[in-house]
């Protein structure tokens, strides 16, 4: 573990302390543990990315200068509330999805003890987000912003979410409402938002920008998060399970992958009605048929031509931004992502 | 239908399709039918009582004039904001207590093609309401208390809600924990916060009023609120199901319901056994023993003497509040609970 990650731990411990102990609810001791033991399962657990990068972000735009021990608690809080906010998403989505892992351990409403309590659970870690706002921004000029900023990607991850949900549960009847700008359409909402344009846009704040005057920054970043996402459809498929720590099942799934949607644009009739019947089933030998025509189609020559265009177009909008320190934000994002195996 | 009533609904339109037709999200014509059925389907069935309270509070501090167009226009943007936040609660309560029915229609996600997408939607309920407060107040001086207010009470009520789960869960094995001290902390945080204090904040807000400075008004409205929980639990088991519209099922689905708190208080060991042998069974011998204990405590003499008392209580509060507009808007509120049969 890094140094930074060690200090951005202990920041979760002195939030969850506040949330735990404040004055505002009379916790009985059982939901007190109930809560502690709900977010050390659900919030902390993950590769912390989307967090740190606030920290990170906020960092090069003040030009590598050290923070104050205020400054950095308080980045660190905003790392937490995307992180808090990604953990909201997961822990309802596991839900809505029917998962059964997460993290490498059960979903949280799988616990025998836990079930549909954890839709209230969900929006618990939802709420504190507001909390943890309201306690250490409240007086800040840009309190409101961040209010309106997570709500504003709250508000277009659920309707991403939504207009995945619906057209996955029409697919199982009909693949015909598949397609690329569809993909873009549902990745762009449902992903690209809070874990790309969020931890920047959180940093922007903090450094007294407003966002309005950054719309080609969410751009440029929002592109990100829809290559981010592609690739993760490619790997859901072609990844290796002990790399990417699951076993892809997108296409018993029926999801609206990019893969699906690529092959949908490339294939002949007689292809479209292997996939209209081999598509979207738990059968292994259908899953088979589906992934032997990728190959014939060649899906994974697209893909890597798809990375190497959206590389290189996502490279020419950063360099042509006006800050070098904004590029540096854009460029450190587009490091982390490029090329991934997992 | 008054005439209050049907222009209040007319905003509820003018409001739904702001939604779906705002700039910011590009909605794909399946999704957005899915979120005008999934509103129309949810938000406007109820009885609206909490949403049209916005309106006759706000009338009540402005003492009667008649309001501006604007102003109309506003408070029922606020009132519905309290209808939209009640309706996201039902949607995501119906889905972790399995209910059936709601207001005398299937729940939400008892519908074929919805089933779990509802968490989503339930999300979505909420979400918008950050989106009417933006689109119609943001500017105003008191915008940002609003977005405070909305957070505050959703934090009350779902921790109140997380009580109420984990107690009732822990309850099936174990009643000892069920007291009347439990009763009160579990509905005042669930239902008094949203259903009595919410829309008097919001009319108090629109009116200019600091929320910091009517402490007591809130602590009023919260003794309304526990006192109308009760009621709803009495009725629960007394009242008329073709008046309540439900057949109450507080004592197979073991709720912490203020009758049995009560009969806890009251019972000897003997009795105590009879509770804890056949309290929370669907068998409906085991509901009638229940009943009859019920009856042998005298629990309908003992809530009429709470009804007494607690009304005593409030209405002394309210006679001793300074404000003559305030005292309007409190007792307009008690008339609309007192005594009532459904």
């Amino acid at each position: 573990m890094t140094d930074l990650q060690s200090k951005f731990l202990h920041v979760y411990s002195l939030l969850k302390s506040e949330l735990l102990n404040g004055a505002d609810f009379d916790f009985t001791d059982d939901s007190r543990r109930w809560v502690e033991r709900m977010l050390d399962y659900n919030v902390p657990g993950g590769k912390l990315n989307r967090g740190l990068s606030v920290i990170e972000s906020y960092k090069l735009l003040k030009l590598g200068k050290e923070l104050t021990e205020d400054d950095f608690f308080l980045t660190c809080s905003l790392g937490w509330c995307v992180e808090w906010l990604q953990s909201y998403f997961l822990v309802l989505d596991d839900i809505m999805d029917g998962s059964h892992t997460r993290r490498g351990q059960p979903c949280w409403f799988r616990l025998p003890k836990v079930g549909m309590i954890a839709v209230n659970d969900g929006i618990i870690i939802r709420n504190q987000i507001s909390r943890i706002l309201k306690k250490h921004f409240k007086g800040k000029p840009y309190y409101v912003d961040l209010l309106d900023l997570f709500n504003e990607v709250e508000f277009q991850t659920v309707h991403g979410q939504m207009t995945d949900l619906i057209t996955t549960l029409d697919g199982g009847k009909d693949l015909s409402k598949y397609s690329l700008s569809l993909h873009r359409r549902i990745v762009q909402y449902k992903t690209a938002y809070y874990s790309f344009y969020l931890p920047v846009a959180c940093a922007l704040l903090m450094f007294g920008e407003y966002l309005d005057n950054h719309v080609i920054v969410k751009d440029i970043l929002i592109e990100m998060g829809i290559y981010f996402q592609v690739q993760d459809d490619y790997l859901d498929c072609y990844g290796e399970p002990e790399v990417i720590g699951k076993i892809g099942t997108d296409i018993e799934d029926c999801k609206c992958s990019w893969l699906v949607a690529k092959a949908l644009e490339l294939c002949n009739e007689e292809q479209k009605q292997i996939l209209y019947e081999n598509y979207g089933k738990e059968d292994p030998s259908c899953v088979d048929k589906v992934k032997d025509l990728y190959e014939a189609l060649k899906l994974q020559d697209e893909y890597l031509e798809y990375e190497r265009t959206s590389y290189e177009k996502i490279t020419n909008l950063v360099e042509s931004h006006p800050s070098k320190e904004v590029q540096a934000v854009l460029t450190l994002f587009l490091g982390k992502i490029y090329k991934r195996q997992k």
